[in-house]
């Protein structure tokens, strides 16, 4: 089908509300394949507002008169209110959007439209090849599987048992190794009806199982749903907040993948242990946890480009399934059972590192944003699909740009980039007390509560840094004063 | 009676705990009339450990075979536990520590005898004028006051109607007034049964009465002493966590004195009116609503002189009990009613607004502690005393020496002023939605969750401040080229 045929309308007039502390913007309506645009006039700033249509999460429609309005909450979690002349343009443009935002093929999507100036295709796709990371952590030992099919028979696989068997005669004499698994242990169990199941104890000499259960699936997705409507709460009592707060337990949530992730670095770390983990499919409460772990122990993760690095080996090319987990954020009504905001969940615990180590990471809560962003709904094609063969299939990599070529452009730096950072070659422990860990309000309150102090703060302390150093570069006489 | 009357023992062998991060002490513990020391012997660094006796709140003391252990909650939130030798040297030092920490007279407390290096008795103490503010803000009209005292026969103060009359006539042709009561309108009502009561609406042509009843006396200690108790929880459940700390009600008590003071500011800065707060005594809520206010809308009161101005004027000269209000902290078991910690939540309040407007105090949050540490035990006599009347009968200004001299040296500057602080011209309206509103974790977790972030990222943007100074003010060849 042809975009065209999706597309029930011109242009209207329209004015758009962008939330508290933006102003309204009037103008020309219109909608493309791949685009919402207002354009003000000629003499407007900015001359043209667009959104794009795969970010929008849900869509409202509502009409009086001879106007509607539109109220389109995004999956960035932004809420816009488009206020439209006319009713007939209201609907069909309504129409317009729930059909193009929606739309489910790979390659008609905007990624492989989007060919922005002064970026070639092909780029930043293959900078990280995982090899040189094996190379380089040959003695940590640190695994991620599925779990393995024992199914109902307690079916056996010698090749299975044979590697964790040289994994331990590899690591060094004596040592042990921890199966951390990421379900409960009378999930684990029960798994064996649907063909998978645990490690027997017998079976693997020298390794021994923790169960530490993670929330997935849906109830993280209503955690998360149930946490924006708290903070989209307009009754304004401080009991009602903090209520609704723990009523989510999107913060509990935190809690245990940060304290799972620590249980598995500490093993390796403290214990000299090797350390897998995994859950039932290996593709997301698992990545959680040997993402947060290496964060933890490894200083390159915790530079720009280990970051990047982190995320294309543990969650892209290691399958989770974007697409599916995150085809809807916390608005949509239509709900899959596959969606689950896991990736959110990793960012949210990387923020709480970053508070607690400030200058230990070398990206800043900007970065965190962007990956939010671009994880849901972008014009690069670094998160499409649900797995590398997914990926090779729709020629991701030579048809779309890469979302690293995009960020690691010089001009995005300083949103993306910690001012403060000092590379720290020890481990970052963080508190996984409640009374540590906080509310990601950079992320869950963007929209609704800005300015984010934080971020003002940031753009001062880059400026202070940036001085610094044209400062430091121009020899002038007057330098010999001291400074005021 | 002689400090050395109270003083039941020499000297004991100890061990000192002092949290989670920092190392023991070991060494010879020694009780003066003032201090509580402990020397670890001559190669020790620090070579001396010293607290001041007036800051213990509560003492518990345990004796088990031939060794004691005394446990000191501090007034400024810190927990110390002492490891003694000898029983007997246990119980003689805990009814030492117990009894000068509890002396009343203020004439002998430790602030008469402080004499440190580089300062000089009676400086600093006039240096803030009150004239000089007045003069400056003589159209913003802003007033204090305790309650009328009408009583249960409704009467009439004729010259404080003119006074308030007068104030309408001086402002503007049709100037309205506002009275902000920080009583319920039941608890204004019943006042008048202890001679107490509110302006007759008949008898103050122009100035409506406002109520906003904020908490005030045991109902705060009692919320203070609660989010203590929860902060200490050793259960490390996210849900009991924030139960905890919704009931303990601090954080409303945070959001109603700064909604209460943004009324205020905003019916003066929107509205061209005139204010008048008052509660009951003038002397608590009052001063929190007056000089919130202020901070709101007055750049000035937001510059390091200007915020010690606010503090002498609005709190110290207007009379808030601080020796009774500040006798105990959230620690001690003996409650007396007169015991509240008002001006610690008028330190939150400015805490919050620091935290959303980062550049726009010239002080830091090492300020806001540092004056909640002064104001329940200090070697400085500044807060010393109920009132000015007090302070005079004692000869506070002649033989103590002022905070603000000792804050005000070079070497205290780096830790308690804002590294990135920009004039900002404007008022400052702080968002008082509850999901705006934070815990002061660097204040009620100080001591139990360090380190705390923001101090360490604050350190480095110092560092980075003061670099870039030294660096300009060098003029050398090298500096053309560009710095890595």
């Amino acid at each position: 089908m042809e975009f065209s045929e999706l597309i029930r309308t011109g242009q209207a007039q329209a004015e758009l509300l962008r939330g508290p502390e933006m102003p309204p913007l009037r103008g020309t309506l219109c909608v493309t394949g791949h685009h919402l645009l207002l354009s003000p006039g000629p003499q407007a700033t900015p001359d043209l507002w667009l959104l794009l249509l795969r970010s929008v999460d849900s869509i409202e429609k509502r009409v009086a008169g001879d106007a509607g309005t539109i109220t389109l909450r995004c999956k960035d979690l932004r809420v816009l209110q488009l206020d439209i002349e006319g009713v007939e343009a209201t609907l069909d443009i309504a129409r317009s959007i729930e059909a193009l935002s929606s739309l489910e093929s790979v390659i008609t999507s905007f990624p492989f439209f989007y060919r922005p100036k002064g970026l070639r295709l092909g780029e930043a796709w293959h900078f990280h090849p995982p090899e040189r990371y094996y190379k380089r952590i040959a003695r940590e030992v640190l695994l991620r599987s599925s779990q393995p099919l024992t199914g109902p028979q307690k079916l056996r696989c010698a090749a299975d048992e044979e590697l964790l068997r040289a994994v331990l005669a590899e690591a060094r004499p004596g040592a042990r190794g921890f199966i951390v698994d990421t379900r409960s242990a009378q999930a684990a169990k029960q798994a064996r009806m649907t063909g998978g199941g645990t490690e027997a104890k017998a079976a693997y000499p020298g390794w021994k199982r923790l169960h530490r259960p993670l929330e997935r699936g849906r109830p993280l997705q209503e955690s998360f749903v149930r946490l924006m409507e708290a903070c989209g709460d307009p009754e304004q009592s401080m009991d009602r907040w903090l209520s609704r707060l723990d009523g989510c337990r999107w913060l509990s949530h935190v809690k245990e993948a940060l304290s799972t992730a620590c249980l598995a670095a500490q093993g390796m770390e403290w214990e000299g242990a090797c350390i897998l983990v995994h859950g039932a499919e290996g593709t997301d409460s698992t990545l959680l946890v040997t993402s947060l772990a290496q964060l933890i122990l490894d200083p390159l993760s915790r530079t720009m480009a280990g970051f990047q690095e982190l995320i294309e080996r543990e969650w892209i090319q290691a399958g989770h399934p974007f697409q599916l987990r995150c085809a809807h954020s916390a608005f949509s009504h239509t709900r899959s059972k596959h969606e689950a905001p896991i990736f959110l969940l990793f960012l949210d615990c990387v923020w709480q590192l970053g508070r607690q180590f400030p200058l230990s990471l070398e990206f800043g809560e900007g970065m965190l944003l962007a990956l939010f962003d671009h994880s849901y709904a972008s014009p690069f094609g670094t998160f499409l699909c649900n797995s590398e063969k997914e990926r090779c299939l729709c020629e991701v990599r030579t048809r779309t740009h890469s979302l690293w070529s995009g960020l690691n452009q010089p001009k995005e730096q300083r949103k993306l980039r910690n001012p403060l950072y000092v590379p720290n070659p020890l481990a970052i422990w963080p508190s996984v007390e409640p009374q540590s860990l906080r509310l990601w309000q950079g992320l869950f309150l963007r929209w609704t509560h800005p300015p984010e102090p934080s971020e003002v703060a940031w753009e001062k302390v880059w400026q202070i840094a940036t001085d610094q150093k044209t400062e430091g570069s121009q020899p002038t006489d007057s330098a010999s004063e001291p400074q005021p």
